[in-house]
């Protein structure tokens, strides 16, 4: 039967969107039977789930392999199977079961039996059939594990792993362990990197005083160093910003079941299997102040979103930054000196691009999109359960890594190797006609304009201009234009 | 010439959209001149504001009268205005004039003078001409305090109600002032009486079990009270994710003056004036900890804007799920009966509609919309200064007067009137196939499932189809099937 | 009563969000009691509303004044509710009311009657309340022409100027009507004298060969004319990408009544009243092929706000790029000299800003917002009436407007005026290395490479670098290198 | 060297987000040294790609396999490169080159090279590196079919596969013609289907009449063939939607090279490569009519992701009636039964979920996201390029093939099978009060309201109040009252 699924699943797409190679990955040449309430299903021998994920595969041919569920929600549901036996076994599931499912589930936790996580995201919008076929896997596997057959439901997918879940719960708790674990784990470590790296050039660039610019034009000046400062702090506040939401992403569904009640639990379930996983990650989750809220609302997911769009926010305003500050090299602003990492252009030989840059615009696009596809998963919840969940998790999940990974390539392959370009810097600068500032304490702001506007008019330096209107002596203006007092208050 | 301008702008714009009582708003008798660097210009007699007020007027026709930079904005500008006069005559500034300057300053904080600032969102993307306006109303309103005439500049716009200040500080300065009032006086006090409303219908109904609903599907019982306590949950977070963002609102750019090098103020202006609004509003402002990230970026606004988004994530979640579980009347779910607060339908009478629910799920789309206007203004600042400032500011001011009217309106005509319709709720519960689930523990899940689906396909009760089965005695079946031992868990 | 409302109305705000001025405009000294199903209620003797719309008003104090119902709602009703009468005269309505209903109606749609439409947007989501609005105000005004008093009802606002409409094909067929007028009458008009500047300015600048950028840094050459025309097309595109939306957007909902059957109209109805529509705007109304898609789906405001959207993106980079081009005077790019329309800076004194670059950029990023609003609220009907309209409608209303405004204030006071920095231009093409392209083809791509990394590494000019390289004779480099020649494909 | 590379990205990564086997994949025991303007660098032996892809796998450790660049786009560079060889055999450049060439580029647009495409979509926002993938995988697979070994660049990647081309114009080349083909291959056939299905299942309901519902509440009846007409003609419009768009994707920008100006080709060049593009796709390309814009902007990728933006908005609409009308089974709606696919709990046996609904909704979320990641990306773009171009194609095709494949499912699994429930359906219909409405023309409104409100408070039918009230005679009723006569307009 897999092979009649395979041929279909050849013959329904075009030949553009899905290659042979793809799908013959699930070619099996033999098959055992599973067996769910629906009836029993032919499963390849080789892979370790069960009904429930057979026909999820059938009944969801969206988007191919690129759209499995991101695997740390493949990890998080190890962790928590293998935290769920460990509490069961203390309400009386018998131990031997409880210890091949722990060892199943570390294999799970470990990335090890990520091939047989098959299912995308666009499923049951509860992400049931995900939490089945970790049901399913880690069944098979403690039933190897104890010396029996896969499809034997030795250790029953429903009964003994999922004992005392439903879907509605660990799928909610899954993705609050997922989120957390990568925003600690990646996000916030190369997002302090980044941070470490624009603030020693900060420091390295604090006495290279440069043109500032206002509205795109000409202002008056400020050090290399202030600039960076700002982006620096940009980043800083952006990891204060995500830190702050971590208070409500620690808190797990698991113990409210199906609709928030915690029926078909004991009391203390939740409390003890959040101790569990905190132990496990070393991350301080508590089980969720209020499971109905938990069940039926991922506003967590999106106010952590919303601290995402607006990290993305600040990097987009950065690297647009540093990619028009090393515009050039003869016809920009060139002021910055990137690092050359690679051949700019297949046409135009000796041109560098700024594509660190780019590559991490693009992903602050991309995570500006993803905060919209999960406000409205999120907005779409209804009675006791959202069922947009993988949809909402796996644009979080999605947000995260491309925003930690972009920020550690951007850290490495060009915030750390820019350099300024003093000479030009220093050309531009004494150029410029917005030293005129300075003079508005001594002459007030409508002759200082008048000194602006004819050096302007006459392609002249601001002290010709100023000489040939007879406002100032060439001494005063020496003693007022000097671009290094203009870079802070006076005393 | 102003009398030029209005018809130009009679005929410029389509009856459609702008009407002539609209435009002869502008229609003045009289003008006086005004002056800037620019030159002469005609400046209706009645209005305080001047030239570069009235250059903006003409140059920005975009939008009409609805698109006037927020009154929240103007006011704040009045909070500021007052307070660097204040801090200037510690600085020097002539006390006569400082003192007509705060005077000035007051009314307009107090909305006294909102009939002088015309100027539109669409404007320079500094709040440059705005900042102007402000300038050019208090010293025109000073000067007339002194017993001078509107134009004489005997207090001067620049030198003296914008001393020590820039356009590109002074409008973040409002803008921060502005949404930190709104927050602390609108919306977190409009949410907090929704909390509390909520959190009593909670408490009302927590004997009254209903059927829980998954998937929209039927799922185990819950009470009402355990529903309306997810909801609670909810708003309290979201007073919590907004509450989170203000220490960065807190912070307030002034001193940076035009791009955040402090040019032109002197060493301690920033706090002091940080300090003096601090004063005046009776809350915790501070100065900005990086003028330069101050200026250049509104990363604040944006992150503020992520929490309001997801506030209105859950403000459409509750709202959805009062107005289904509220339909009918015969032919809807009707376990809420909700206030009639006007006539439904101009063809259908009887009908009443959730009208409330109606307006606030509308203000949920919009605030989402607007999170996005903002994530695009915020994301596109370049250099020194970002001009997007308009846009972002009033978008979130938008944002939160919308969400706190709506949550004020919602509470009071809908949340706080709903009744339960017990009879409907218990009918519905009684007659549920869902309550199978607590036959699990005893019957295991296979044989659950089946009870389930024989009772489903026979259209008789779980009873009769547990009887029928074998499977358990009607005893054992009125022992187990008790939906109201089914809300939470077993000891 | 009124006056109790007012004065909660002044308690209900803070100070802040709304000025005593502003409700005051809804003081009346006097008042008249108006009746409907809910039974009396007093409305404020001047306005021509009766009780729905009084009702509405006290129920939804959401916004105040500025987030009244467009103006081209309420004109579109007038439009509309004239129609309806001249139709409904051949299916029976006593000519004397009817005529009275049109000429009152007329009055609607010239917007003399706009102060008695106090409505805001946060209202019902059907918009029944400003049908009802449009009913009583009309029926009053009838009613006054037949020569009897406001509140009595010989015009009646159901029976007579709603009949055989219901609120639910009236706001959607209002929504249209105001959305295809605004498109004609506003958004392609302006479009299109932008698109005829930038042409000429394309054709102006033809001959100004200068340099190309691509990924902000150098590259090769082409004419100012040439990057002009990308703009000129792109707005170009952005005309026929509203324009093909519209067929959808001509399809009118009247006569679908309450659910999209028609139910208490008259065969032909729909027909005849579409055909009114259109005979009375001069546009080609039809009456919707299938009234269930027109009142319970709104994707025909979702596509046309998508085309809004792609002209905010091609503004956008239009706007962007004119900024970026023109941003010096002395420190940037140079090459574009904006027209100056005010004094730039408070501080700053000689200062011009792209101030017309900002309106629109903000403009932009708002139409991108809207957007998303309307997405939300489309996505959101249910089942037989989607009750996000007042949403849906104020939002692409608002985007029409605002586009409409900034292209023609763009054009006006920005693009109109754009001069070539001609010497500007000229220096930096002559500096550039990228005219190393034009080598390719003679020495291959490797050694043009070599030849324009040599003269970047020693700041050298590209011929200095071949000639040392001895890759080609200075004769050959001058007849290969010639820009003018670069701006084409070859023979 | 290149086991180096993989040791880092193991140490790199934290074992949350990347497994060992993923990073395996890229193992090789041998290596060959390619060689760019760079210099040399070490390639994995059993891949054909070269030296500047192998730069960028190292410089882009973005995201993972998942994020790898669309096949659509892979293929669609085999398209065009074997296209443009064709066309530069007439220009002069060598047959048997140009044969092995086509012959290569072919094999890459059947997939059967995509393993040596791994670059993801983070990279150089001109697409380059992807470019350069291309013609180094074809450069090297030519030689190979010419007799030679990789790396010998007997077939340059530059000078032979790139000739006449830049990444500038085959990159928007690409994205053009990867869209077209999904929308024509893909998402339009599989919308046709959806709508046919639609349509039967109007036909099939046609003469089921039941109620109606608007604001959630009850309404006049309409037929549930009705019903799903509006559904019908929301996907009808939907296909028209994405069509209107095609003129502008089908315009080609191959040919413009750099800038757009077509440097390095011969007159005549861009014409010949859109007829070859079309000849081999069956698709009407045409050459671009500005290459300019064609290179800089794509606001051909934001219109046509409006269309699908709007086709979302109309799917998510449908998709959620379909899960509250087959809402239950005994607590809900109930009136439509949906087809059982699986079991739908993990702990509620015999409950049955409207997965599919589910699975389209969660992509019509991620439409609307994606959406607005090609609007930021769009609007973003700089002077002679838009450096988003890999984030804008990744996001459009994501939406294509995501509506696509949900359509698909959809239809077979969902829509195909729905069943009306009969019974359910008349008990409603007979229940309601709203079929008062038809009373309206017989005994006016107020009369009307008043029968439906006396039945409402008394819980009794419409005809027992409309007697009690003696407004009509029970055979009056009887005649007026037919639900079947209410389904359209009178003659």
């Amino acid at each position: 039967m897999a092979m009649l699924i395979i041929s279909r699943r050849l013959s329904g797409r075009s030949p553009m969107t899905s290659s042979i190679a793809a799908n013959l990955r699930w070619y099996s040449t033999s098959f055992r039977e599973e067996r769910d309430t629906f009836g029993p299903i032919q499963v390849p021998s080789d892979k370790l789930w069960g009904a429930q994920t057979q026909r999820s595969l059938q009944n969801f041919e969206i988007g191919g392999d690129r759209e499995r569920m991101p695997e740390p929600i493949v990890r998080a549901f190890g962790i928590l199977k293998k935290c769920a036996a460990k509490v069961n076994m203390e309400y009386g599931l018998d131990p031997s079961i409880g210890k091949a499912i722990m060892q199943a589930a570390q294999e799970v936790a470990d990335g090890k039996l990520n091939d047989h996580f098959p299912l995308v995201v666009w499923q049951t919008g509860s992400g049931t059939q995900s939490n089945m076929n970790a049901n399913e896997v880690i069944a098979n596997r403690a039933a190897e594990i104890l010396g029996h057959k896969r499809g034997e439901k030795v250790v029953h997918p429903n009964d003994h792993v999922n004992r005392s879940q439903s879907s509605n719960d660990t799928f909610p708790t899954v993705m609050h362990i997922a989120a957390a674990m990568e925003i600690n784990s990646l996000l916030i470590p190369k997002l302090k990197q980044l941070h470490t790296t624009l603030h020693s050039k900060s420091v390295e660039f604090k006495d290279i005083v440069k043109i500032g610019r206002t509205h795109t034009q000409d202002a008056t000046p400020l050090t290399l160093g202030q600039e960076f400062s700002g982006y620096t702090t940009q980043v800083k506040y952006g990891i204060d910003r995500v830190s702050c939401t971590l208070p409500r992403m620690y808190q797990l569904a698991q113990g409210g079941t199906a609709v928030g009640t915690g029926l078909n639990t004991r009391k203390g379930f939740d409390v003890k299997i959040a101790a569990a996983v905190a132990e496990e990650t070393n991350l301080p989750f508590v089980t969720a102040e209020n499971k109905f809220e938990a069940l039926a609302a991922h506003d967590a997911f999106a106010e952590t979103s919303g601290a995402l769009n607006t990290i993305a926010v600040s990097l987009m305003k950065i690297a647009n930054d540093i990619r028009f500050l090393g515009s050039g090299p003869r016809c920009g602003l060139g002021e910055l000196i990137l690092p050359e990492n690679e051949p700019g252009s297949s046409i135009m030989p000796g041109k560098v691009n700024p594509t660190q840059c780019e590559a991490i615009t693009m992903v602050c696009a991309q995570v500006m999109g993803n905060n919209v596809a999960i406000t409205v998963g999120a907005s779409n919840g209804h009675f006791e359960l959202n069922v947009f969940k993988p949809v909402i998790a796996s644009n979080l999940l999605h947000s995260l890594r491309l925003l930690g990974d972009a920020s550690a390539s951007f850290e490495k392959n060009c915030v750390r190797g820019i350099q300024a370009n003093k000479e030009r810097i220093a050309k531009l600068l004494h150029e410029s006609l917005m030293l005129v500032t300075s003079l508005n304490p001594k002459i007030g702001y409508d002759n200082a304009a008048l000194v602006a506007k004819t050096a302007h008019k006459e392609g002249s330096t601001l002290k010709d201009a100023a000489l040939k209107l007879g406002v100032l002596s060439s001494e005063e203006f020496d003693t007022l234009v000097v671009p290094e007092k203009m870079i802070g208050p006076s005393d």
